[in-house]
């Protein structure tokens, strides 16, 4: 059975902070916060988001799939046809990434001057 | 000037990539969310997050600083005392990042029965 009693991330052994980083991965952000949008096939994802290989691709959203935030749906047509869409758990963590890939947008200029202020700092010291 | 127009994590080129990547990072995540709590001094901060290496949370804590996130207090003291903590920007990264490591732990349970769910269809195909 999988239950668990206090999952704690901060704990190295506990299966929680795995699965934080599955949620967190660099192309896991990416995949959950797109399929939020709406259900995409694997090579219109490859194209929604940029730089990822066919290789990384597959083995996140099979991760995903694995813990459960991602339906893969195989569609018996010929030519084969894979849509890829967010579970209701999926649509959870979508939700939070989405949000966060969004702030970092939003606050572009306001780290590129942290940055400008804190390279200065160091140049002058 | 650090102003950027229309910034896109989905480009691989755009600086808003590396960000998010920073916020997500395995210790990024870690570390925001912890010093969303209270602050902290940095072996302070190495014993709360199991498992990370002197040098990954200095590196870790060092990026976050660059960006705006963390704020980084060296006391005028001896022994040297440095304190840690969150700026306003960082708040905002750390209230999101800390509802995602909390939300992942209240789900543990729903992935790992999708994971057992997956391993049994795989083992029986």
């Amino acid at each position: 059975m999988g239950v668990m009693r206090n999952p704690d991330v901060n704990d190295a052994m506990c299966p929680s902070r795995l699965v934080l980083e599955h949620v967190t991965s660099r192309w896991g952000v990416l995949v959950l916060a797109a399929l939020l949008e709406r259900s995409y096939r694997f090579s219109e994802l490859r194209r929604a988001i940029g730089g990822v290989s066919e290789k990384m691709l597959a083995q996140t959203l099979q991760t995903l799939e694995r813990d459960g935030f991602v339906h893969r749906d195989a569609k018996p047509v010929i030519p084969p046809r894979v849509d890829y869409s967010l579970t209701a758990l999926g649509r959870e963590a979508g939700e939070q990434v989405w949000a966060l890939a969004r702030w970092t947008e939003a606050r572009m200029t306001d780290v590129l001057t942290a940055r400008e202020r804190y390279d200065e700092v160091r140049a002058s010291g």
